[in-house]
C-alpha cells in the first residue's frame, strides 16, 4: 500500500511537472478535457477538436507563420514581422508617384479602397480538411524496407496531394504524425489576394529589434492587420480591384477584459519542428556530440575567416554576412546546449526511456516492438559512425561559394537528363531563378584566399578522420595529406574560371556532355565528387525509409507508456495546427532575478534612446506622457487611480518557430494576445520542455487597442472588430 | 487650515521619500533618534554618537577604505579587494623558498605564528578623537577674502595637524564639514603592523570580476581577515616578530541570526566624496554641460586615438591602457548622466533650492545670507565662463605624454627654486619617485603621431572657443588657426628630444637656468606656457578661497530650511566616519524586472563557466552540491527542509566610494554583512540619492561563516569570533 501511494504521488508530481507541456492536435483536446478544465479553461474541449469548425478555423496560416481572422469581413491579425514583406512591398514609389516608407511610418488604410495589395506570392491559408489517411499512405509500403519503404510512402503522398489539389483554390499536404505512425491529409483554402490594412511604425512593431530579440522584458507592438479578399464568384483569386472581402467561417473576438498574472491562456498556431520524442540516444548525441561539435566547428570557421580576411577590408565585407550568420548559428547552438545541460536533458530522457522499455516488456507484443526499436537504434548507431564526416561534408557543400557553385552546376546538368517531374527537388525548372540568384550572389561573397583557408581548415579535419569515414572521391580530389591538400587547392583555384560571374551563368545552361569535357579544374573536381554525393544521398534516403518504418514501434510504446501514467502524447511539431494551454507566468531566469509577466509602456520610455532599435515615435511618447489609457489599462499595475498600460506579456505556453502570429486566447476563448517570440532560455525547448524556463512572449491586445484608439487612431477598425472606441 | 494640512502632508511625503538617505556623522544620530527608531533600530542612538566609544570605535579605516574589529585580539574584517595588496605582497617566493600564489589559492593562517606581515605601508587607523575646531581654523581667516581666506584656513589646518601629530603613533587631519561651515580635528591611532590571517581564493573573493562589477545579482565572497599588532610596549610599531595583537577598545559580534528582506540594516564607514548639497546651478551645469561635454570629449579622444593607431599594432598596444581608462571614464560619466536624468535631478534640486530661498527670505538674517549666496553664485558663474577652456586645458595637461612631461619638467625646475616645504604639493622631494616613474612610463605609452593627432583634436576645439576663453601663452605656442596649429605641432615634435627616456630623466635634474637655455622645442613651449599655468592655478585657489568663505551661508540656509521640514542635514561625504541606515531591499531596476535582495549559492553554480571570472573552485562546488548548510542557511529561501545558503545581499543604505569594507549591522548592532559594491543604477548617487535606484551590495556574513565552517575551514577563527563551528 505504501508503495502504491508512493507511485501515485510520483506520478501525480510527474503529471504536474508536465501539465503545461504540449502542442496538441485539436482532435486530442477532448482526450485531455479533464486537465484542460483543471487548468482553467471554461469552454467545451470538444468545441476545439475540429480544425474546420469554429474557433479553430479562425486560425490561419499566413506568410508561412500563423494568424487569425478577427472580423467577419476577413480581417487577419498577425505579427508585424510576419507581414513585413507586405509592408516593404508597398514602400518606395506609391501610385501617385510620391515616395513613401511604410516600414518607417506604418500605415492606416482609411477605408477598404485604401487597403494595399500584398506581394503576389503572399498567402492566407484556411484549413478546411484534416483527415487521417494512414492506411492509404502505408498500403504500398507494407512489407517493404529502406529505400523501397521511403519511395512507397513518397509516391502515395504525392498521389494523395495531387488528387486533393484537383479542386482549384486549394492547397493540400500530407502531415506525418508520430514519426510515420499516422498520416493526415491537410486541405487548405488558398487565399491569394491579401491586403495591408494597418501597420504600426517599425519603431513600434519592431521596438527593441535585434537587441531585444529573444529577450524578456519586451516592449514591441509586433502586430499588423491584413485583409483576405476573394473573387466576386466566391472563389480564391489573384488580386483584382473588384475582388471582395473574404467572409471567414469564423473569427475571434478581441477581449476587453483585464489580463493578469496567473490567468489561463491558450494558443493555436503552426509550430514548425520539435524533437521531443526522439530516442534517448539521439538526445545524448545532440548534447554530447552534435551541439558541442557544431559550436567548435563554427568557432574555427569564424576564426579562419576572420584571421584570413584580417586587414583586407574588401574581403571582410564579402564575408561579413556569412560570419554574422555563423555567429548567430553558433550562439543558438550554444544556447540550446546550455539549456539542455541546465535541464539535465540526457539523464532525464534516458531514465524516461528506460522506464518505458520496462513497461513495454510487460506488454503482450513486447518482442516485436523491441525488435523494431532495436533495428531503429541500429540505423541511428550506423549514422553516428560517420557523423563527423557528414557534418564536415555538409558544411563544405553549404559554406563555400565557388566549390558549392561547381557542385550545383554539375548536379544541375545531371538532373537535366531526367524529365522535370523526376528531378531531385531543388534542381527542377522552377528552381532556376533561385539557383541563378545564388550563382550571382557569389560575386559579393567570395574571396579566393578565404575559401581556400576555409577548405584547408575543414578538409584538414576531414583528413584526420579514421579510414572508415573516408570517401574515395573526396580523397581523390583533395588528397589524403596536408601537403597534398595544399597543392590540390592551389591548383583547383588557379585553374578555375568560375570566379567570373558570366562563366558561372553560362555554365548553368551547359549539358552534361559539355560539362564533362570542360577543362575547368573546379568543375572537373565536382564531376569526380558527384558519384559520391549521389551515393550518400541514396544512403540517406534508405536510412530515412528504415526510420519511417521502425520509429512507429517506439512511438506506440511511448504512447502506451504515457497512457499508463495517465498522460496523452502530442506528436512532435510538423507545421500543422496545434493547441497549447497554460497561464500568464512570471519567470525566475537566474538566482536573484524575477521577471514579472506583464510589461508596461513605462519600459518603452526607459529603453528609449532616440536611435534604432529604441527610437519610440514622438506620438507614442506623447501619449505615454499624457497617460490617457482608458479602458485598456490594467488596474492591478501602475498607480492606483489610472492603472498601467501594458505592452507585452509572458506565458508558459508551448511554442516553437512557426508559432509567430498565433492567437492567444483566454479561458472563454477571447483573444487576449498575439504570440511573437520566446525567451532565450527556451531555445532548448525544441528538444525538451523545461517548465522552469520555457516561456512565450505575446503582444497584449490591450496595447493594440490603445494604439488604435489613442496613438495612431483607426476608429473604423475598432468598430469593425466590435471594440470600444477608447 | 487646509493649506497647513496640505503643507504637512507634502512635508511628510517628502520626509518619507528621503527617510533612507543620509551619511550621518555619528554625533548627529541622537538628533535623528526618532526616525532611526521608527526605521527599526533597537539600540540607543546616543550609544552610536561617539566615534571614540563602542561600537563606533570598532569601525576602522584600513587600506584606504573601511573595516571593523571582529575579535578582542585585533582581528579586522575588510574586503578581499581592500586587502588585495596584502595578499599579493605575500605571494611569490615564500620564506622556505617555495612558490605560492595566495591570490589564486587564498590563505588560512593555522595559528598566530603563521599570520603574514602586510606590505610596510599598509595601515589600520583607529579613530580616537573627533573634535570641532571651527573657531581655531577660521580665526585668522575672518575678514579675509579669496586667496587670503584660502591661505589662512590652509595655515591653521597645517598647524593643528602638526600639533596633534606631536604624539608619536597618531595621524591627524582636519575634516571640512558642510563646505567650510565646520572643521573637525580627527585623531587616529596608526597601527603599522598588520598581518594576513584568512583570505578566500580570488575565485571566491572576486567571483564575477570585472563582468559583475556594479552588477546585481552578485555572488562574490569579497572578504578577508587581517590582524593588527602593536609593540610589546603597547604602542604602534613597525612589523617585528615579537609584536603582540592589538587589543581594540571594542569589537563587533558577527550575527548568528537569520537575515531577510525588509530587515533593518545600518552601516558605518568612510565614504569618500559626494556632491548632494551643491547648489542648483552646479547640478544644472553637471547634467546640462559637464557630463555630456565629458562624454563627447572622451568619445572624440577615443576615436582620434583609435583611428590614428589604426593598423599600427605597436601604437595600439601603447595606447591600449589610455583608451581603456577613457572608455571606463566615459561609461561612468554616461551612467551618472543617465541616472541624474532618470531622477530628474536638475528640476528636483532647482525646486528644492527655490523653496529654501523662499524660506530664507522669511528669516531675520536673510539679507546677509542672500548676499553671500549671490556672491558664491557669482564665483561659480565666473568659473562657468571658461569651463570649455578649463576642460580642454585640463585634458591637454593630463592626457598627453611628451607635452605633459615637458610641462612637469619646467614646473619641477621652477619649484626647486623654493625651500622644499613651500613647494607646490606634487613637486616636493618626496614626489621624485612618482615623477621618475611617470617619465619612464612615457616610453610604453607614447607614439608621436597619436599625440599630435590628439593635440590637433583638442587644440582645434580650443581654437574655436570665443576670444574671452583664450589664453595668450597657449595662443602664442600653438597659433590661432588650424594651419598654424599643424605647422607648430610638426615643429614642436620634430625639434624635441624628450621622446628619449634618458633625455627626460637627465632633464629632471636640470635647474631653471639650464632649462631656460635649452633649445628643445617642447621644453621651450612649456617654458612659454608656464606663466599661464601658474596664473590659472592662482585663480583657482582664489575661487576656492571665496567659495570656502561664501558656501557656509548656503549650507546654513539649507540646514535651517530642512529643520523647518523636520529633517536634519548630513554633511557631504569627505572620507570621515559616517553612518547610514535603511533596510534589506529588493529593487525594480526596470520595467518587468525585479531583483530579489538575497542571492544564494545556486547562482554561483549558474554563473560557473570554469574560466575566470566565473571559475568557482572545486571545493566550493562540491560543498554546494553536498548542500550541508547547517546554521548558516536562510530558512525562508530554497527548499523547505534545508533552506538556502545565501551569498550576498542588497540594502538601500547610502554609500559611495570609500565605503568598501564597511560593516553592516542589524537592529541590535550585530554584524550581518560587509559592504563591497553598489549597483550600476546608483552611479549618480554621488550627486543625488534616488530611493528607487540607490542600493548597496554586501557579503552576507552567513556566507563567510559557511566558508570558514565547511569549505575552507578555520575553526580556530570561528572560535575566536565566538561563532558556532558549523
Amino acid at each position: 500500500m505504501r508503495r502504491r501511494l508512493l507511485a501515485l504521488s510520483l506520478s501525480l508530481a510527474f503529471a504536474a511537472a508536465h501539465a503545461d507541456e504540449g502542442m496538441w492536435m485539436p482532435s486530442q483536446l477532448p482526450d485531455i478535457a479533464r486537465q484542460l478544465k483543471a487548468a482553467g479553461f471554461k469552454g467545451q474541449p470538444r468545441d476545439l477538436a475540429e480544425l474546420a469548425k469554429p474557433p479553430m478555423n479562425a486560425v490561419v496560416k499566413v506568410g508561412g507563420a500563423s494568424g487569425a481572422f478577427v472580423s467577419g469581413d476577413g480581417l487577419v491579425l498577425t505579427n508585424h514581422h510576419v507581414a513585413f514583406g507586405v509592408i516593404q512591398y508597398n514602400s518606395g514609389k506609391s501610385a501617385d508617384g510620391s515616395d513613401r516608407d511604410l516600414i518607417r511610418d506604418g500605415y492606416i488604410a482609411a477605408d477598404r479602397a485604401a487597403e494595399l495589395p500584398a506581394n503576389p506570392d503572399y498567402r492566407v491559408l484556411v484549413t478546411t480538411g484534416f483527415d487521417r489517411i494512414t492506411d492509404r499512405i502505408l498500403a504500398d509500403a507494407k512489407g517493404k524496407q529502406g529505400r523501397g519503404y521511403f519511395d512507397a510512402v513518397d509516391a502515395a503522398t504525392k498521389a494523395a496531394v495531387a488528387e486533393c489539389e484537383r479542386e482549384p483554390g486549394y492547397r493540400c499536404s500530407v502531415a506525418n504524425m508520430y514519426y510515420g505512425t499516422d498520416f493526415y491529409l491537410v486541405r487548405q483554402l488558398e487565399l491569394r489576394d491579401v491586403r495591408l490594412v494597418y501597420a504600426p511604425p517599425n519603431d513600434i512593431g519592431n521596438y527593441g529589434g535585434e537587441v531585444d530579440n529573444f529577450v524578456w522584458p519586451r516592449h514591441a507592438g509586433d502586430f499588423t492587420l491584413l485583409r483576405a479578399y476573394i473573387g466576386k464568384d466566391g472563389k480564391p483569386a489573384d488580386y483584382a480591384p473588384d475582388n471582395v472581402p473574404y467572409v471567414p467561417p469564423a473569427h475571434l473576438q478581441v477581449s476587453t477584459r483585464n489580463v493578469k498574472e496567473g490567468d489561463f491562456a491558450m494558443l493555436a498556431g503552426y509550430p514548425g519542428v520539435t524533437f521531443r520524442h526522439r530516442m534517448a540516444s539521439e538526445f545524448a548525441n545532440q548534447v554530447q556530440w552534435q551541439l558541442p561539435a557544431r559550436v567548435a566547428l563554427y568557432q574555427r570557421m569564424i576564426d579562419t575567416i576572420e584571421s584570413t580576411t584580417g586587414k583586407n577590408e574588401a574581403a571582410r565585407v564579402s564575408y561579413a554576412s556569412q560570419v554574422r550568420s555563423l555567429k548567430n548559428s553558433l550562439k543558438r547552438a550554444q544556447g540550446e546546449l546550455d539549456g539542455l545541460r541546465r535541464s539535465d536533458a540526457v539523464t532525464v530522457r534516458k531514465a524516461d526511456e528506460a522506464a518505458m522499455v520496462a513497461w513495454l516488456d510487460q506488454q503482450p507484443d513486447a518482442a516485436t516492438a523491441r525488435t523494431d526499436i532495436a533495428a531503429a537504434q541500429a540505423v541511428l548507431d550506423q549514422g553516428m559512425t560517420t557523423r563527423e564526416r557528414d557534418q564536415l561534408l555538409g558544411v563544405i557543400a553549404s559554406q563555400t561559394q565557388l566549390l558549392r557553385s561547381a557542385i550545383t552546376l554539375q548536379r544541375l546538368a545531371y538532373e537535366r537528363g531526367k524529365p522535370d517531374a523526376q528531378r531531385e527537388s531543388g534542381y527542377q525548372q522552377r528552381d532556376a531563378v533561385l539557383i541563378t540568384g545564388q550563382l550571382k550572389q557569389v560575386q559579393r561573397r567570395y574571396a579566393p584566399a578565404v575559401e581556400k583557408a576555409l577548405l584547408t581548415e575543414l578538409l584538414t579535419q576531414y583528413q584526420a578522420l579514421p579510414a572508415r569515414q573516408h570517401v574515395a572521391e573526396f580523397d581523390a580530389v583533395f588528397g589524403t595529406t596536408p601537403a597534398q591538400l595544399k597543392t590540390r587547392l592551389d591548383a583547383l583555384y588557379a585553374g578555375t574560371r568560375l570566379g567570373d560571374e558570366s562563366v558561372r551563368l553560362a555554365t548553368m545552361q551547359a549539358d552534361a556532355a559539355t560539362l564533362a569535357a570542360s577543362g575547368d579544374t573546379l568543375l572537373k573536381a565536382a564531376a569526380t565528387l558527384q558519384p559520391a554525393i549521389l551515393r550518400l544521398d541514396e544512403e540517406n534516403k534508405t536510412s530515412a525509409g528504415e526510420l519511417l518504418r521502425l520509429r512507429p514501434a517506439y512511438m506506440r510504446a511511448l504512447i502506451g507508456f504515457r497512457q499508463s501514467q495517465g498522460r496523452a502524447v502530442y506528436p512532435d511539431a510538423n507545421s500543422t495546427l496545434r493547441v497549447s494551454y497554460g497561464r500568464i507566468s512570471a519567470m525566475d531566469p537566474r538566482d536573484g532575478v524575477h521577471y514579472r509577466p506583464l510589461t508596461t509602456v513605462q519600459g518603452i520610455v526607459e529603453k528609449h534612446t532616440g536611435a534604432e532599435p529604441f527610437n519610440a515615435p514622438q506620438p507614442l511618447r506623447d501619449a505615454i506622457t499624457k497617460g490617457d489609457f482608458g479602458s485598456t489599462a490594467e488596474p492591478s499595475l501602475g498607480n492606483a487611480s489610472a492603472g498601467a498600460q501594458t505592452v507585452d506579456f509572458l506565458t508558459n505556453l508551448d511554442t516553437t518557430g512557426g508559432n509567430s502570429g498565433s492567437p492567444v486566447l483566454d479561458a472563454q476563448g477571447r483573444l487576449i494576445g498575439l504570440n511573437f517570440d520566446s525567451n532565450w532560455e527556451a531555445v532548448s525547448a525544441s528538444w525538451m520542455f523545461d517548465p522552469r524556463y520555457k516561456r512565450a512572449i505575446h503582444v497584449d491586445m490591450r496595447y493594440m487597442r490603445w494604439l488604435l484608439a489613442k496613438v495612431y487612431p483607426a476608429p473604423h477598425l475598432l468598430k469593425e472588430m466590435n471594440l470600444p472606441a477608447e
